[in-house]
């Protein structure tokens, strides 16, 4: 029998990383590698699991870790600290991904496919132009998915022409209007009031290190920031916990309005003034800060405090 | 005016490296972008000298360092150890490479390409053939000279299908017999005699780390190793010179026999017998070992010794 070769996002899998690892498996279908096998490093969000009752198709299998050895695929991330535990001793055949590249080693050439788009599915919308497959529905709703998500309908800063072009063409094979799909999928995944604090904290946090460093950078997106600043004591001992836990210098809460794309963040840690201060031009005020037009945890936040860190 | 982007490989430039930034030169020129330039880090060696003299065209131009924000496309190389001084500042807007990743990082997004083949060029070959441009004579015998001078005539065991398959395309455009082309390019590469012991030695040398211990694995091609050999304690000297100049845990010296496919290689370092023997199972005599069929550094000597270390 033939090896399975695992594909698999990060941990706190967003739709991106639960669509791109089922779509990169059915184009290596395609291809006739049928070895491979989509997976997931956590739960489903509800946006993205919108998308899967959508089409009636489960989610990928849940993993706890990678054994040494373990052949694998990453999509949408590179980062070992948001990938499997045990990733740096598996066998990293492949990458395909749309972010900044940090906390990434192997021991052996790969291939590795980064292309600075919105998304990861446009990228591999593009590999299956390249290659000449025919694009399904099914694949065509994961992949459009995929940019709507990322891209908050196209409104992100992140969003590129590419990401325009492949969504116009998916829509039109999966047959679906992108305005009302996408907001009822957005939408879906901002229920946020039956979630505990912990929940929302933990929802799309990513961690980073910068000089042995440690800090995380949690998203929560939503239509009405309001309703979560609501809860923004529960929030802030969740995040001192996290911090304790795990030694952080840093942690930042994201609430970002996808409809009017701004955010409002909650920033602790000893230097939390300054960093954002110094990334943003902010004052930290009730350890908050409003973060006009910035939604893009990815092209606007990370870099910003990584740089002022 | 339009920014300069400069295209450059890694230091100590083999015909890979000098090559592959010339070919992607011209191929974005062939996409209408006429911003980019290719440069080098080094002095051309003999080997890639013949091939500029055999299509009567001038090296890149040397630079010694880039400037902060300065914006670069890197081939053949990703470590920032082996990049140009400064490289952790400049904008890195693509990567073409073969190689494994390590020591590598972005503050954003970017296009990186890398497939686990012989040679960078093969890489840009395939991405003239994606992109339905018309491969020169000039580009030819340059992609060509690549993976003959990479692959060792294809004997190497890093040469992979696809390299075979683009030297044998290349090798009819280009209207040359690649065994008589490549001996006569290769030959002129290993004429050692009138390089000094110093010379030798950082001719084409690459440095690692891992865990905060540097190391160096170096090579020279030739068709006589006991030419070679005869200057071992001149090498170990420069060699020793060298290790106690920048902290090195082990540097190696891989003396390789092009013709036959076998490496001496000579090892200093005070872990230097324990590493070499669990990376080889050979004990080092004389600070030398002899690694039947080992011709690779990037296949067989850096992932031993890493792992070994």
């Amino acid at each position: 029998m033939e090896k399975e070769v695992l594909i698999f996002g990060h941990k706190s899998p967003d739709t991106d990383t639960i669509c791109s690892s089922l779509v990169r498996e059915i184009l290596d279908k395609k291809n006739g590698w049928n070895c491979t096998k989509a997976v997931r490093l956590g739960d489903v969000n509800k946006e993205t699991q919108y998308i899967l009752n959508y089409l009636g198709i489960e989610a990928p299998g849940l993993i706890e870790k990678v054994e040494e050895g373990q052949e694998v695929i990453l999509v949408d991330h590179n980062d070992f600290a948001q990938s499997a535990d045990g990733i740096e001793n598996a066998k990293i055949l492949e990458v395909i991904d749309h972010h900044r590249i940090g906390n990434f080693r192997t021991a052996e050439p790969l291939y590795y496919t980064a292309k600075p788009y919105g998304c990861t599915s446009t990228i591999l919308f593009e590999e299956f132009k390249s290659l000449g497959h025919k694009i399904e529905k099914k694949e065509a709703i994961l992949m459009a998915s995929s940019i709507i998500s990322d891209t908050l309908l196209l409104k992100s800063p992140t969003t590129t022409e590419y990401d325009k072009k492949a969504l116009k063409e998916l829509a039109e094979i999966a047959n679906i209007d992108v305005n009302t799909y996408g907001l009822d999928m957005l939408k879906a995944g901002t229920e946020l009031d039956d979630f505990s604090a912990e929940e929302l904290v933990n929802l799309d946090a990513k961690d980073f290190e910068k000089e042995g460093k440690k800090f995380v950078i949690a998203q929560v997106n939503t239509v009405y920031i309001n309703d979560v600043l609501k809860r923004q004591e529960d929030l802030e001992n969740v995040m001192r916990n996290e911090m304790n836990k795990n030694g952080l210098e840093l942690m930042v809460l994201a609430i970002t309005d996808i409809l009017n794309s701004n955010s409002e963040i909650i920033a602790l840690g000893e230097n939390a003034e300054d960093i954002i201060y110094k990334a943003f031009d902010k004052k930290l005020e009730n350890n908050r800060a409003f973060l006009e037009g910035v939604v893009s945890r990815k092209k606007e936040l990370v870099p910003n405090i990584d740089k002022s860190i």
